[in-house]
């Protein structure tokens, strides 16, 4: 892979989307995105997803913006490329190859209810996972799953202090000692 | 496909969970499940689905049960399996194949945070999308999308009221008359 994947999560709302915004950091970190940005400081948010960073191990970034559209600018301005996950978009079947072609490093901006124009505007790509209401959770694990060739499956994380063992049934789990 | 599919949604607390079930309940919907059933009475997500499914066609059938463990138990001795999502499990790719082999009825379980041995025990297959912490409605979004073959792409749903019509940029929604 020669490029990098952030996640931009937009429209958070502390009080309303606490879960939601962690499950999107949470599937950002294991399906093989580098990192969150949140347009929205949110201690708790925060703390929970240092949590499982701190235990279950890897390097992910979690940081805020107070400017998300300048963000996107900036990140346009240093060549990168913006994906943004709706409903309203072109499949991802039809545009997957495309965006696996390019070498320039990927924003996937992942929106709450109401997504401001400025974003299918300033999007290279505007990315549906089908044209259905459902869940920017799902989009984002489906998204990430194809275009990191279901890295999921074969992730790796360093220093993790927790690590489990597949099993048929029941749990188990080893506590990794240095 | 000769099998139908259902999920199963456990541990859902009303004050906690009502977004992560509702998206859970949306993931199934577009995904390509034929129901959802909770293991509680939430009026709130059942009218959030409700609305969605009356706008954006479908069938999609909700319930309640009172006894999960009942309802899993008289699953199987009508003849059809069960496949619980969990990080603790076989990763999705080992056993795929066979899961999709099989022309039985699907109940897929998807839990909160503590899932009881119970589930593990009456598994058909404990999957793990990854055995890393994420989110439950990602986890059903890949495993659905992998079982039905990308249905989510090619869905279509009867009597809708709303369609997308989709696009490079911005939004194009068609009300549909009859």
């Amino acid at each position: 892979m020669t490029f990098e994947v952030y996640v931009l999560r937009i429209g958070h709302r502390p009080a309303r989307d606490k879960r939601i915004t962690t499950h999107v950091g949470l599937v950002a970190r294991a399906f093989g995105a580098r990192g969150m940005i949140l347009d929205c400081r949110d201690e708790k948010v925060l703390s929970s997803l240092s949590m499982v960073c701190k235990n279950w191990g890897g390097s992910f970034h979690l940081s805020f913006t107070e400017d998300p559209y300048d963000y996107c600018i900036k990140w346009k301005n240093d060549g990168g490329e913006i994906i943004h996950l709706t409903m309203y978009g072109i499949n991802l079947p039809l545009v997957i190859n495309d965006i696996k072609k390019s070498c320039k490093n990927k924003l996937v901006v992942v929106g709450a209810e109401k997504v401001p124009r400025f974003y299918y505007e300033i999007a290279d790509w505007n990315v549906a996972i089908g044209n259905q209401p459902h869940s920017e959770v799902a989009a984002l694990a489906v998204f990430l799953l194809e275009l990191l060739d279901g890295w999921v499956f074969r992730s790796s994380f360093e220093n993790a202090k927790i690590k489990i063992i597949p099993s048929e049934k029941g749990k188990r789990v080893i506590k990794v000692s240095k």
